[in-house]
């Protein structure tokens, strides 16, 4: 099953809360329940909350539907719904690039007739999540090309089937590349605070069989500096049109140590996560969640919770420090500016 | 009460696996009681493990003495207390550094006159942990003067009172600069897998009345870039000659990040933590601990225990990265092959 699957008239999502101990999955039947996912990281990484939030739309056509609402009020149900699901969390660009794109569809659609609505919105959703799964298989065989027989990859959080539809953006990469006989080992960064990382690539990786090592991310730089690491891999929340990208707390200081130590970094990030609106990474909307994920571990106490803490959920790689940007329409490399948008116009 | 303190003929350790929760001590008759809590970690960082093996030294004599051993037999039972002491954990030097301090004086003293030899050890534990408060004093002078008012200071791991005998080496310069009246914020890195930076410093920082605020050690990068830090301050584990650092892993993706953002970076460290002995980082052992420390938080597991993990507990910075290191001497800048040897002569 995916990660984020419709069947029997509702949206299916893995809870990711819950693993490594519990392969659960959510039962959404309504916009709001979907937003409140997205923005308790039930769901998360790019794509896979792209993904949602089009599925959330067609469930507020629906909900909408049998509320009778028709015209203007339809509209301005979904124009709340967009809304709502945009805000649910502000750094990722591929929620806002998805619910746009069913507004677009509402839009040309019209709002007279709410079951042709409905039904176009389901359409459109699904056609997004096969899309997630195409593009990842994409990026797997143009990203593959950059992993030799033997290499150690240095992966941050997760960028798998959890993060995405299916397959995954750096791991869909990392599987891809195991996928064609290539022995390979991953070293994954744990990805304090949520612990993404330890507990969702290191899950992964062990139904697929691809040997690895979870490390706290503090001890990235050793095995850099030792010449343990061959390559280093990140997905992306958003790209600007620079190269400049916005990914899990933590890429920053690690693409800085990859360049000191002359090893490659590249982030694997669907077009949908190119933002061409965007000048560069300082224009993006760095998202400040609860410090209680840093008072705590996996829901366990660490520190009372009177001690103050601060937590961002990402930072900006400017874009000199990366190697190269994995697309599915092929590898960007500098000048980013220019091959960024190629990438997006499939002309790379 | 100090974090090494000997009394009613007992040395006295704060169990620092217990804090931010609970404030409680250690009570330790042999030699071998103080090996268990280095290597378990009851007792940590570097000048405070130097001195709690320098009290086991003389735990080893009075046991010795009322076993009735004397000569031979008696040096024999003190060189095997100190093999055992030094092995407890391999990367500190101020623990060889203590011991063989201990071991020195025994010779000299001789094994012919048993209580006349524990008498010394004892006296010589007591100069040893008094000279390091001192020490860590004058290291708090000297570096408060890098501090101005206003500055928030990034810090890693814990080298406050709990890391030394009392005071602490980086930690005691940020508390030195708070005594002088300046207003400082300091950034604490939680410091995985063991939380050294949000249990132990937050926890002294909060006796002390110090504004802070706790992160995961992923952020210190995105603080860095943006603007709002002023200084980094770490302790050390061991210094080579040539000014190389080995400390807390982690260090040194932050010395790298530092510098491409050029916020100054040192080292505080007492001589007793210099080791002219050893030309490069690169000869300094490097302990890797229990993986089981990444599979969990504070003893709550994160991840089942057959996920494969990696645990290096320091890593080394090359002293390219650093601005300075600071001695109870005075703060040794480049050219550090020079300048540290004339720190631990007193020379600087």
């Amino acid at each position: 099953m995916r990660t984020v699957e419709w069947r029997d008239d509702r949206l299916f999502l893995v809870d990711q809360r819950k693993l490594p101990w519990k392969l659960e999955y959510l039962s959404l039947e309504g916009p709001d329940a979907v937003a409140r996912a997205i923005s308790d990281m039930a769901v998360r990484g790019a794509p896979a909350i792209g993904a949602a939030a089009a599925f959330g739309m067609a469930l507020a056509a629906r909900v909408a539907l049998s509320d009778g609402l028709v015209g203007e009020l339809l509209r301005e149900r979904l124009q709340g719904a967009a809304e709502m699901l945009k805000s649910s969390r502000p750094t990722a660009v591929n929620l806002a690039w998805a619910v746009e794109r069913q507004m677009r569809l509402a839009e040309k659609v019209g709002y007279s007739e709410p079951g042709a609505l409905a039904d176009a919105l389901l359409a459109e959703a699904q056609r997004i999540a096969d899309e997630d799964v195409e593009v990842n298989r994409r990026m797997g065989r143009y990203g593959a090309d950059l992993i030799e027989d033997g290499f150690t990859i240095l992966h941050h959080c997760n960028t798998g089937a959890l993060a995405t539809v299916d397959y995954g953006t750096a791991l869909g990469v990392i599987r891809a590349a195991h996928e064609q006989g290539k022995r390979i080992h991953v070293l994954l960064d744990e990805t304090r605070p949520r612990l993404q990382g330890a507990r969702l690539s290191a899950w992964e990786l062990k139904q697929l069989g691809i040997p690895f090592h979870i490390i706290a991310d503090n001890a990235a730089g050793h095995f850099m500096r030792t010449g343990q690491v061959d390559l280093v891999l990140v997905g992306a929340d958003r790209v600007a049109a620079n190269g400049d990208v916005a990914n899990k707390i933590g890429t920053y200081k690690l693409a800085v140590t990859a360049r000191e130590n002359g090893i490659p970094f590249y982030s694997v990030a669907p077009t949908s996560t190119i933002d061409l609106s965007i000048a560069t990474g300082d224009d993006i909307p760095i998202e400040e969640r609860d410090p209680a994920e840093v008072r705590t571990a996996f829901g366990h106490p660490i520190v009372p919770d009177d001690y103050p803490a601060l937590n961002p959920a990402f930072d900006v790689t400017p874009h000199r420090y990366l190697t190269g940007i994995v697309t599915e329409n092929g590898i960007a490399y500098p000048p980013f500016g220019v091959n960024l948008r190629r990438a997006v116009e499939g002309s790379l």
